[in-house]
Order: structure tokens, then sequence, then C-alpha cells
């Protein structure tokens, strides 16, 4: 499974769900990229920056937003299961059904900087979420009117 | 260059520069993927979602968090005024009271793209407001799981 | 016995037992009313959407809140299944994380009131819920300020 | 203002919105009530049955449900100053815009019952308020499943 030559070009494989993979190469047409990879590549870049953006010690507050298609095995149970192990930092969660199946579910969320960046890491990678972000405020002390 | 079964799932294979290869299998690891392909499947649909958002006629879902004083004359006032005015588009707002003094509100909201991006101008840009940002998911009909 | 001016203000005298009277002042006070005629307003608006509700074809607006342990088996899931087939009447549902067993939510309704009524019975009776209630206001189109 | 001859019959004056009286006169009659005296006289009653009900230490979980047209002058702003003078027991509060006008806002509290009544009088007290209901639900801790 480790990519060839890591040092000069890596070439592996990857498997996705069709319909996205159709959607992938729409947009790669649309951006304007040469190839698959190229925009893939872009993309890696993209959330390297953010994942490498350190949050720390700070007391902040913020949201995680999730949409996840609740029909699939066990999603929901595995949200809550991770939610319930860090109660003390979420404050309250608003569910709203979209429609038969797809859910968005914000999480108001309150404390340290890193460990919330790491609940929502877990949240979004969570098997059946779709899409989630951390969107991150201030508590509103040290931040003058 | 076609994906092949793009119904079901689809296997191709992409190349990129080793060193980025080898930061993509780290973050993977460190987001607590079980592999690169469901880190890439991830990145791939949350690029989907900025990248449609931009067109404007997409109906999204999503949320404005807003951090206020709530002691700033009218700011409150001002606010729900705004808010009934769209009150087709917001489906309902949480509120938070983080201290004695500052609330974050935390809408979540649904329709086209572009009159929310409005709304959430609005609401960021009005007196006493310290911070809002828009944080745009998709409604998860056109985005594959 | 008809009120008299009655699109502006209606002014008219009652009758009670001198002990009820005597209790009506020290509960106007307690509830820190300024007078008696705001607290009877109250009580006669309380009284008016009960008795509405009765009748079942109302447009009623409300809450349904259900305290449940999210580690008893499928719970969860048979609520969210549950809210998504009547996701038209049920704008939100608000989730709050009492601790690392007992989940409060707290769904805000509105529609015709007997499907509500219908909609509440069947979460209330759910395997896994401890205890519900369903809390009727109105929709505030027919009750005067 | 006092009600004269308190222990046989009180006879006083009240004012309520001249819509107010009317609604008050139709549910008298469909109520079968001989008159209006006879109407309130049972409201007040039933009211203070609830007022009665001597909450006390222990720890509660539950809503303060609130009906309100927010364009009453200084209606928010007053609701607003009360939650926040008791954000420790008010969680979060789920705000819901019916129409234009009308407003539901559903204050979800955790922490001892008798203080979170007071609170809950006072929001439902405040003027604007048209309607309002505090439900009280367990915290789960001492309701076996």
């Amino acid at each position: 499974m480790r990519a060839k030559g890591t040092k000069g070009v890596a070439r592996f494989s990857i498997s996705l769900p069709g319909e996205l993979a159709e959607q992938l190469d729409r947009m790669t047409r649309e951006k304007g990229y040469d190839n698959r990879s190229l925009a893939i590549g872009d993309m890696i870049r993209a959330h390297l920056v953010e994942h490498r953006q350190r949050l720390g010690d700070e007391e902040i507050a913020g949201t995680i937003t999730l949409l996840y298609d609740h029909h699939q095995r066990h999603v929901q149970t595995a949200l809550t299961d991770i939610q319930h192990d860090h109660h003390t930092v979420i404050i309250a969660t608003l569910h709203v059904h979209l429609d038969h199946h797809n859910c968005m579910e914000v999480l108001a969320v309150r404390g340290k900087a890193a460990p919330i960046k790491r609940i929502a890491d877990e949240l979004i990678a969570a098997k059946g979420v779709k899409h989630g972000k951390l969107t991150v405020t201030s508590t509103g002390k040290d931040l003058p009117g």
C-alpha cells in the first residue's frame, strides 16, 4: 500500500464511489486542470495548510457543522458516542432534518482550541459523514467590540 | 483516463510528488482515516461544496455564526429584524450565552447561495457584531456519500 | 356584559371570592407582574392556547422534550427515523448531552395539532425514552398580545 | 386598587386588549360558563395550583418555551438581559422565526428547580411575551431507564 519512489513521483491507486469520481472529473475540467492527479494534489495541499494551523491552548468558541445521511448504518450512533465522550466542550447540538435522508448537525463548542480541533477531525472522518467543517470564533473576552 | 465502473466503485491511479504523498499519508493517520482513499474522498467532497457555492444559484445548507456583546445598544434588535426579513431561509437560530456580555448566535440556513451570502454579509456588518462567518455545506442531494 | 371598546382596550369589572382575589394579588406580586390585569391577561392567553389545541385542527407551534440514555440499543436510530418521517413539521432539534449517558432532546415543531400529538406519542413511547412531554404554544397569529 | 370586601366577594375592574377580551368571551361561552368572572376564577385557581407546586433543591433539566412578537418595544432586550443574568443554568436557546412577527424561543435549562422556576416566571411575566411555559424533566441520573 506504500507509495513507491516517494522522493521523486509516487504513483498509487485509490478507490472512490463511482458517482464521486464522475463529479471529480467534471470539477477537474471546470477548474482547468490537465488531469485528475494535479487537481487532487492541489486539494491535498489546501488541506495540509488547514491541518497544520496549529491550534493551541487558547480558549475558543465555535461550531462543528456535519452533513450526513442518517440511513447510513451506525453513523448516528458513532457521532453521538464521540460527542458524549467530549460532552464538557459541546454546549448543545442543533439537528436539522434537511430531507428524508440528509441531516445537518451543528455543534456549538467551547474550550481549548487543540482538543476541539481533534474532536472535529474525528467527527468529520467518521464513516458516513459526507462533509464537515470546524468554524472558529472567539469567546469574545479578548476581542474588543 | 475515465474511471471504470463509475456507478459502483471507481478504482484508478494517481501520481503525486513523493513528498506530498508522504505528507498525505501522515495527515490520513493523524485525522483517523482508515486509508488514503477515504481521506481523499472527503477532500473531494469538501472541494465540490466550495466549487459549487461560487455559482450562486446552487441550493445550499449552512450556518452563519455571529459573536456579539448583547449590551451593545440595538445590536440584538437589529439582528432579529434582519433575520425576520429572511425567515424563509433561516431554519432556526441557536443562541449561546457565553458569559455576562458575549453571545454566540448560530443560524441554520438553507436556500440559494447568493441571497444567503447577502444575509450573512448584512448580519456580519451590523454594528456591534464582533465577528461573523458563513459556513457553507451542501443540502446533501447532489453530494454522493 | 359585553366589554366596551373591544378593538382598543376593554375595561370591565369581575367578581371573585374574596380569598381568591387575595391569593391572585399575592401570585401577581410573586410572579413579578406590574398589576392584576397583566397577570390575568397572561392566564387567559395560556388557557386559550390549551382550549384550542383540543380541537386538533388548529395550527400550533410547540416543543417535544425527550430524555433518554443514548447507550440504549437503537433508541437514537429509532428517534431519528421517526423524526425524518415527519421532517416537514419538525423545524429543528436541539440536543443536549447532559452527562455521559443522558441526553435531552428538544424538537421545535409546527403544524396541525392532531398529527403533532401523534408524533409526540410515538416518540415518547419509543423504547429507551425515559421521559417525554409535548408542550404546546400558539403560532401567535390568533393570539392577541 | 385594592379589591373591596375581600373576605366575601371582591369586585374590581381589569383592562385587557380588546381582541383578547373578545376571545375570552368566546371561550367562556364555549366552555359553558355562565359569565366571565366564573371563567376567570377557574383560571386563577388552575394557575395557583401550578404556582404552589413547590419546586425545591432537586437538580432538574427542562425547557422554557416563550412566544412573543419581536416588534414589541424592548421585549427581546429584556429577555436577553434576564437570560444573561442566569447564563449558568441556561445551556442554550433555540430561536424560531415563526413569521414576520412571531418568535418561539426555547431555552434548554439545567440546575436547581427553585431558581429555574423563578427565571421562568420572570421571562413569562415580561411585557410582550404572549405565552410561556416551563417544562420540567429529570437530568436522568435518578430516573431508571
